[in-house]
């Protein structure tokens, strides 16, 4: 632990000046009251003077000048009850950036500095106001555009995940005390810590940090949007799908200010998840060659998804449509990814013709020991399981959906289905996900030191090595939470916040 | 007046989410306080019993599903004592896109609007916090980007220009009503009002509003950048001297967020005024041509223009520099504009022929009966003028500045002779300037009614026309400040607002 608590005062502009109606500036430091009583007359009394969580109406104006920089409303903060823990106040005034230049100016003239990116947030830290985890979660709640991700960012904030961890580092910390405890009596040759009760304990802690790391799948699909391939030739209608999936939600996306559109066209929330569609443009260039060639390349693109729309043009031949599927399933991992078949150009396929080319699919889907399960109606929670014990621990259900993506028919259906297929995921996001790559590997070198004691114990290693594995894995633990840390790994943190938070 | 008050609750975020730390969402009526209760919940007791100028920690949630939003602020304002006059909340939430609009949409189902674009400013407006005239300045305010601009519109907000017009309406009003009372005992033949007397007050009145409308272009130049042309042929070195200009600058002004990049390459702060510069690129096209031909083209530029700068190239021709002088000479307008001579290219002229030049340039400037004021040095208030009462309403000083736009010699003399061309209007901006057309027009309207009175009294025109007058007068008055007006006025003034203001 090498950081220094910061003595000085600092600012920045919470709010970026001209693109709203208020600009805050944020002050936070001993001198946070000096400073703004510096420039700032308020009829009713000095600001240093001032109640915590009161407001101030205030004139701010140069002293060397006299000149009048704007009428700013003045919110008090008194440390210990603060963002940073420290005396803080928040200037609001109108959102020009030269009114906010003026002010920021007045402020270095008092002795304020001008903040670091996430300056604010890190004196948080510092103070104990809130551990690294759920400072890392504030940069998240801020990055969230959808329920899910939000909810996930917003626990770890509240100190969901922080809990956990302390939880785990309790029991792990009274059995490396006994532990030690043994080794200072060790000519004794006693056993203060039960082997029996420390194997369970080390048992269900490996078990939970596994369930953390195996969340991180999870938690990263919710995070930035659970990856979804459209696979099937161009003439197959897929950037017809794409059109009509994205066309009627990005009205809505677009409503909300700073969604940039990049990231509007290629992805979707549905029912507050973010699906994000991997591009397959690949198969472009390859229309007028054999189809398997364009596949080829799809395929590449299919490992990278959780769920996969098999695009089948149902003009085309129908052993065509047999080989394509084939190949998608074979590049198909089931325990991780989930296939939808999509019968499209349903408006101009004879009927007949369609029922024989869909009969065709259903068998080879069945014949490959998978459950294909027609969907013509707004898909029920069974679209990929029936509640139904018997259907249980089956292979996985291939939900089939005829559509026509040029007239939208069975659209509703493939959006039903594409949440449906996430609900494991939903379901769980009030249990801890991990969303943070530097998580993922702190329980993973975690995970390996607790792993030694476990075999430790098995093979009556000497308690002095378990012990020192012990207090290994609550170090890793320990530089989650950032009881543990140094300054680079702070500046590493830090960096990536904006000014003013 | 046909302004309703609004009974309802206004609500819409006073930052764009997404580009900074914090994001606030206003709220203001009379369900603002139960409004933010029905999904904040406060440890320390309910908005609705906070008291005014406090601020309130909370969580928002859905209350139907229980799901956190965001941990809150509440900063409350209670009518009259708040910016609409009305009950007030500002929220402030992390900047988050999602947060805003799941607040947005918890106000909503407590039966909260969404505010249209300056509806708080108008209920202030309209709840008698601010006239007309200080409402326009809040946008002006917002928009100003340099110490001029703002000076005038915190003037304006801050009721400077209303407080002038309520003047003049008062000591129009008691005119009026003397003339009234003149009216009702009209078959005694009496004169209640001195006739003298209130000649005198209307030409002081008629001064006055003539006063303001000529300020109007000094205003306007203030707000939107004193346009400045830079004449002279491509090769003369225009596009080095607007870099060099600029490329200091610019990155002054990129520090500042929010600016665009198209503004910065055009425009120049220099000593708080905002200087800009006007495209003459016309004469690239005739590099290989004769001068002249592009000289035209520039003139036409000129016309717009407050300050000339002429362009001379110290490498070419004697007689095409004197040509090229006069041309430009011949289009300025000496009672408005002003002209500077830059003698450029110092760098790579000898210096006997660059003294031969100038010299021409200085008899040919004296021979026009002009004033011209060679300056090597850093300028001084003398530029434009002398103090000295010999020189007094002299004709006017022309600057001739030796400069080399590519070793930036003399560029500094040149900034200096820029803001003092102007510093008749920085020293004015204590003064009123106007800088709103809808004010010009409307005191143009007075003036023309006003001057109607002014003759009337001199031909002895019947009381009650001159009356009539005389209350057009003040009706074209109480439009500035909005003791007139109409719904359309209104809907033309704040739909111009952003949303939020």
């Amino acid at each position: 632990m090498f950081i220094s608590k910061n003595d000085d005062t600092i600012c920045a502009p919470a709010t970026i000046p001209g693109t709203g109606a208020i600009s805050i500036i944020r002050v936070s430091g001993p001198n946070a009251f000096r400073s703004a009583d510096s420039f700032i007359s308020c009829a009713s009394g000095d600001i240093s003077s001032a109640k915590g969580y009161t407001i101030k109406f205030g004139t701010a104006s140069d002293p060397s000048t006299g000149t009048v920089i704007d009428e700013v409303l003045v919110s008090v903060f008194r440390s210990p009850h603060s963002y940073t823990g420290e005396d803080c106040v928040e200037i609001s005034c109108h959102a020009s950036s030269y009114i906010v230049s003026e002010i920021i100016s007045q402020l270095h003239k008092a002795g304020v500095r001008s903040a670091t990116p996430g300056e604010f947030t890190q004196r948080a830290f510092l103070n104990g106001k809130m551990d690294l985890a759920q400072a890392e979660a504030v940069a998240d709640v801020i990055a969230s555009s959808n329920a899910a991700s939000h909810r996930i960012a917003i626990h770890q904030l509240k100190g969901g995940f922080s809990s956990e961890l302390s939880a785990m580092r309790a029991s792990l910390l009274e059995i490396v005390s006994l532990m030690e405890l043994e080794l200072d009596f060790s000519e004794e040759d006693v056993e203060f810590a039960d082997r029996t009760r420390l194997k369970t304990l080390v048992d269900s802690t490996l078990k939970h940090i596994s369930r953390l790391i195996d969340s991180f799948k999870a938690g990263n699909a919710i995070k930035n949007g659970v990856p979804v391939a459209i696979a099937g030739a161009t003439n197959a209608g897929k950037s017809t799908l794409l059109n009509a999936l994205l066309g009627e939600e990005r009205a809505i996306v677009s409503d909300i200010h700073g969604t940039t559109r990049d990231t509007i066209e290629e992805t979707l929330v549905l029912d507050g998840v973010l699906f994000r569609f991997i591009d397959t443009a690949g198969l472009r260039q390859t229309e007028e060659t054999i189809e398997k060639i364009g596949i080829t390349r799809t395929l590449q693109k299919i490992s990278q998804a959780s769920v996969i729309l098999a695009m089948m043009d149902m003009t085309a031949d129908v052993d065509i449509l047999s080989d394509s599927l084939e190949a998608i399933i074979e590049k198909i991992d089931f325990g991780e990814q989930k296939l939808v078949i999509l019968l499209n150009k349903m408006d101009s396929c004879d009927y007949n013709n369609f029922v024989i080319k869909q009969n065709t699919i259903v068998s080879l889907i069945d014949n490959k020991g998978f459950k294909s399960n027609i969907i013509n109606e707004v898909a029920k929670p069974s679209a990929f399981s029936l509640k139904d014990d018997i259907y249980r621990n089956q292979l996985p259900f291939v939900p089939i959906i005829p559509i026509s993506a040029k007239t939208g028919f069975g659209l509703d259906t493939l959006k039903s289905c594409l949440s449906d297929s996430q609900k494991d995921i939903l379901s769980e996001t009030d249990a801890t996900l991990l969303t943070n790559e530097r998580h993922v590997q702190a329980l993973t070198d975690a995970l390996g030191s607790l792993t030694r004691v476990r075999t430790g114990l098995d093979t009556t290693l000497p308690t002095d090595l378990i012990a020192q594995d012990l207090r290994e894995t609550l170090h890793h633990l320990g530089t989650i939470t950032g009881d543990i840390t140094t300054d680079e790994v702070l500046g590493n943190i830090f960096r990536n916040f904006c000014i003013g938070k």
